[in-house]
């Protein structure tokens, strides 16, 4: 029986430091702790990595700190749109979604979608599919809140772009990779998208092979960041492969190829675990937020800091 | 300077026999033909492999036999959802274009969208960029032929979700790959979907990494086929990274990375282009609609016919 893992991460970029320091750094660990304990509980329980990985991530979608769910960023209609993952490493099946604007947790929408004929859905037909699927609905309403509104209020009057972690009072998308008591492999990941966006963008978050990939045999990742430079580079696929076809060591890889989403204009970070349980999380933006939590232990948070 | 050369596909399936013998054969010969010498015009006028890439494609959405513009596939609804993708392997740089209804011409749209901060857009925002770039846009009505509606109440009434090309009057997702004469390569697919797919479906064709890659070291890729299982794998980025990372020779890296395909459930086929020239069109369905040419020689087409 193989020992219980779980990781996540709520976001990376460039915050002030201000904003991830004293109080605000307490609220960020305990909702990444609350996360961590969500999926910690599955898996302790004898359930299954993906279950975990999707109520971890419905833990931050609910918590109004991260860019997902509730406390989304705002597009430059002003309006929420929701996009998340997820991929099984057993069989490398996948659910993801793009732009949706009613379902309270898209993560649970993608993990209802799992298996289906098609692998990603879109707009109206992906909240109507969430929807059959007995799925909590809100209004758009329900994801706002102030900072957000505040946010999207300044960066619309510049009429710039920003990664939600780049933005003065915003905290970026949520992920979370684990391997359950039989050593399967899941990742997921959920966000609400760049400060300011055009509606109808696709990052990479709800695409396989760029924000989420597991794979039994070779590792599971959630990635996050300039989303746009990570799906250019189809990130998550890249790392799996330089695990599995160059042989290179997965935190070695994972940082490879965060220099590769350098290359093409992006920063950011992500999470890793490998078929033993082994997890890393590197990143090449000045912060991530993650935590990690095996077997009893007790769960470990992280937010590097720099000026 | 490099010779020229361009490969084109006009999807890959099961078509039954009778449906590419005889007469159907030489219409889709000669369609294809067509869409070569449209591309290897710009080329042999000194244009870019993207312009060519871009063209060639365009050719085939207005040729009626071909599952993309004009004859493409219809949804469950009734209604058209146009997909395209195009990377141009000299910067690695991307556009996109999922759910468009009223573009004529995808490709110029993700085309247009190339270079763009987001590299991928869907539905209604999609076609209002394409609109706002000057492109041509038409009513619905434009993308319908008798066929194709015949085909639709056809799978309606079977409520069966199929492969343009497996279906019996249907004809697959186009593709283009090239490389100019300062030797950059490109890449781009464009695709109508699935018979009778949900509204809101993204299969592999705007996926970049998925149905497209081009990368100038390494290769360019257009692949076709059942897409929801090349996107399940990021075909076209492992394609890429077989070259590169496990020193796979081309062909042999595409007709592994179609087992793997074939391992969650999919067949298709694909086109790649390495940067020495060398074309490759590998396929594990019955047949693939394909055609290539080099420099000033004759455009050649085959279409394989398993009974």
């Amino acid at each position: 029986m193989s020992e219980i893992v779980l990781a996540v991460h709520g976001g990376a970029g460039h915050l002030p430091k201000r904003k991830i320091t004293g109080k605000a750094r307490l609220h960020y660990e305990a909702g990444l702790t609350e996360a961590l304990e969500v999926g910690r509980g599955i898996l302790q329980r004898g359930g299954s990595a993906l279950n975990a990985v999707t109520e971890a991530v419905a833990a931050l979608e609910d918590n109004e700190l991260f860019n997902a769910g509730k406390g989304a960023a705002l597009c430059s209609d002003g309006s929420v749109e929701l996009s998340a993952s997820i991929m099984r490493g057993s069989d490398r099946s996948v659910g993801a979604m793009v732009g949706l604007r009613r379902t309270k947790n898209p993560i649970r929408a993608a993990r209802a979608f799992r298996g289906h004929l098609h692998g990603l859905l879109f707009g109206q037909e992906a909240d109507a599919y969430a929807e059959a699927k007995g799925l909590e609905m809100v209004d758009q309403d329900y994801f706002y809140t102030n900072n957000r509104l505040r946010q999207w209020r300044k960066y619309r009057e510049t009429k710039s772009v920003v990664l939600d972690h780049d933005a003065e009072s915003a905290h970026g998308t949520v992920g979370a990779v684990a391997r359950d008591r039989r050593g399967n492999l899941a990742a997921a990941t959920s966000t609400g998208g760049l400060v300011n966006q055009l509606p109808g963008r696709v990052g990479d978050t709800p695409v396989i092979g760029a924000g989420t990939w597991a794979d039994n045999q070779v590792c599971a990742v959630s990635a996050t960041g300039k989303g746009d430079a990570f799906a250019r580079i189809a990130f998550a696929r890249r790392v799996a492969d330089l695990i599995e076809l160059a042989g290179t060591a997965p935190n070695e890889a994972a940082s490879r190829a965060l220099e590769e989403v350098k290359e093409v204009g992006g920063t950011g970070g992500c999470i890793v675990i490998d078929p033993s349980g082994q997890v890393f999380l590197p990143f090449n933006s000045a912060h991530m937020l993650r935590g990690w939590v095996r077997g009893k232990g007790a769960p470990v948070t992280a937010i590097e800091v720099v000026d």
